[in-house]
């Protein structure tokens, strides 16, 4: 399993595939009281640490929190952000109402947590590509993030990105040295179901996007005619969203 | 293939999963000379776009570029920025020789470009999640990113994302408004082959971390006995890198 086997996919295998980036969701809720094992995690962490990263600088850490006291702090720190957020939502009441009716976050229910972090100081000074970008070594984290929860959604465990936190709090929390930032803080267990819809959707927080709406051609705004070579890839994007 | 299918994955299905995660590059040569359909394209960006996203914002555009002219600008700006780049190697002359022979970008040989960029207006101002963590919005677009690299490696399309671009020239060619930024820049097309091991570890440049460098238990340095819970996986890491 360690290293890549080059070689082509078949299209059983491309159907595998596309059922875990469309059955992956944002998990709050439905956990079950069943401990992720030593041989699971490790296969998920795995596949987070297979990540792409700048320059090859692999600027990550998992942070793989089980205790209750820890849990604990970085529940207050959720509940005391979430109540500054309230303040910030447009006065209407009713988009108020739902707000608060949304579960937000797992932090006690799940079988565990973890916090993944930043090192800027990993391999550097110089990083090839971060020097041009500098918060590309922070992008190479989130694409760890998403192949961890991408793992873990093959390995049918729910997984919930906590980002009302403090990171201040959490770095305190952690214990975190200066040069190391958290990025994520995720919600891990083994859930009853998965929701079909992302939960802000079926309670019309917000919909999908058409897929069209978020594709442009050659540059941002460009609907001119010269582009018609464009014309096939656009019909048919309008025609399925 | 629109919406989720809930359901189990059988252990073929996890393989094929795997198989994705550990055979994806970051590829910058050996693409050969061959469109990517309509029909591919469109599988590529709608795996893109169920990306989880901060409050389900959703705040990604994807730019699709074939226009010569463009990448001839594009291409502009990273052979400006790598010259930058050289001055800040440390002086140690083989680094640097070794940094000169790097191949890094395919911007004029791929089939297709794609930038990825962050709108930060879309749906706000108030978006749940962002209010607390104001940078949650361009992490959303990187699991973006994530999902489009390892659908384009399941239709077996190399892709290598090029930091070394000036995004305020990139903002320029690209007529970017001023709430949009470009997150990544995408070279994409079919490949000769795949490359077993990352270039960056072929040549030499750095080698993959062992996992177990990179978990930590509980808290950021950890090892008291006090966490022995932790033990069966701590050993397990060790064992196998």
């Amino acid at each position: 399993m360690k290293e890549s086997k080059t070689g082509i996919f078949s299209e059983d295998e491309k159907e595998s595939f596309y059922k875990v980036i469309f059955s992956r969701r944002d998990v709050r809720k439905n956990f079950v009281t069943k401990t992720i094992s030593d041989k699971v995690l490790h296969k998920i962490l795995l596949a987070a640490h297979h990540a792409p990263s700048v320059g090859y600088s692999q600027p990550w850490n998992f942070i793989l929190i089980r205790n209750n006291d820890t849990r604990n702090l970085v529940k207050e720190s959720f509940l005391k952000e979430r109540l500054k957020a309230i303040d910030l939502i447009p006065n209407k009441a009713k988009r108020r109402d739902k707000y608060l009716n949304l579960k937000l976050e797992g932090i006690l229910e799940s079988d565990l947590n973890i916090c993944i972090t930043y090192d800027h100081s990993r391999f550097g000074p110089f990083v090839i590509g971060r020097m041009t970008i500098k918060e590309a070594g922070i992008y190479s984290v989130c694409c760890a993030v998403q192949n961890l929860w991408l793992a873990a959604r093959v390995e049918n465990i729910g997984v919930g990105w906590v980002s009302i936190i403090d990171n201040i709090d959490l770095g305190k929390i952690l214990n975190l040295p200066s040069n190391v930032q958290p990025i994520a803080y995720l919600c891990l267990g083994y859930v009853k179901e998965f929701e079909n819809r992302p939960d802000l959707e079926s309670k019309k927080w917000l919909e999908r996007m058409p897929l069209h709406a978020v594709i442009n051609f050659e540059k941002w705004d460009n609907e001119s005619e010269t582009e018609s070579s464009w014309n096939s890839l656009r019909n048919e994007l309008k025609k399925q969203t």
